[in-house]
């Protein structure tokens, strides 16, 4: 688990005032970014060794909107990890007010960079299995 | 039901050389206001009376990627509507070959402008009854 | 000279109401590609022959605003080419009202995908001077 | 002046494998709000005053590619104030290499909420000429 915070960006918000929905993809995304770095990896050193974690989902609920400048922190987590595919998890909430804004999920395929399914290498499982608690 | 087509932009496009998946929840968007605009009214109008449909839930299935400059096609219907929420399907796929590249849907829920709960207009839930076909 | 027209897309605009800067550069690129497409070609295809036009440059200045759903046209061509550089003009208008939106020019210098600077190839700059009137 | 520093997300690069020239704009953006918030206020306590600085021109020089992961740093500060108008100057640099990425402006106009230009109000112009230093 890791948690990563920031402030948000103007370019993140719409004529509703708030934070557009599809900026909380783009937020779970580095939530994802964030628990690699934490765990002592990157994801382009997974990229490096030649296979790919492709979406082959995601989903996403709003709770309560988030405005410009508030400071959002996203938590990450490993929910499963399977053979060839695994699940994150996110909480997105108000740094400040702990207010959840969102929680979601996201589904990964492990694919070579020829876009063929494969088995997530060894090493890699073990390192997201740590990641996971 | 509204299809409405467009060419991926680069700025779409991630390292991995394919539609970044956060870009898919915009043109699922995209969809809603073609369906809208299709059916004879725009979002800009329902906002005109007071009411917004703000995101509850979004979802989506990643089926073949999308690569820069492909025409790609955005089919949006209604699924349900209730008093005060209602959903909406989504079916991406590339205009020429046909392929599927991405399936989803949204809830939404409509508020007031001061952030409460109201029920659909009914003007506005005959609109979408007949965007549903 | 080409143009090419879109909807603006909701999650374009801002918590000012109003399309944020940033999208016309977006905008700015979705008009060179439009350039291409009308000249018969695709910049994938320039690409295809092992080189890439890079922004060295982008500078915009905006003249009015542009609101969700508006039909706003970008009109883009090529103002001068070098051996190893070139520089697009574009002017995005609002496609009813015909009034101006902004106005603005992208410098690119043609590199290997090395990355090293090289001769935009003859074919390619023959393509372009067409692309120019 | 001020920096802010934060890590390339993968929904900033493209096909090229870079970040995305129109991020950059964004990240400006962001810079300009953590030089607000550096200097003890925010934006949005500026808007809460009845005016807004919208952005007539923005300009950016690219010297060097980011990458997906990398720690960058953008440095924003005032360059010069006027009655109703003001600059912003920004270096975005990578924060480990402290290699130059990009530079650039960006020009705003003080208006209301009607959208009228207005003065900057006296405590602001106080505020930002701290903030050019």
């Amino acid at each position: 688990m890791a948690e990563t915070s920031f402030h948000v960006r103007y370019a993140e918000t719409d004529s509703m005032g708030i934070v557009h929905h599809a900026t909380y993809i783009v937020w779970f995304e580095e939530g994802r970014s964030a628990l690699m770095r934490t765990c002592g990896a990157s994801y382009t050193a997974f990229e490096a060794d030649g296979v790919q974690l492709t979406v082959s989902e995601v989903q996403a609920r709003y709770l309560a909107p988030a405005r410009y400048d508030q400071l959002v922190t996203v938590r990450c987590w490993v929910e499963r990890i399977q053979s060839r595919k695994m699940r994150f998890r996110y909480l997105v909430y108000n740094a400040e007010s702990k207010e959840a804004l969102a929680t979601g999920y996201s589904d990964h395929v492990c694919i070579t960079s020829a876009g063929k399914v494969a088995r997530i290498p060894d090493k890699w499982r073990k390192f997201f299995k740590r990641a996971a608690s």
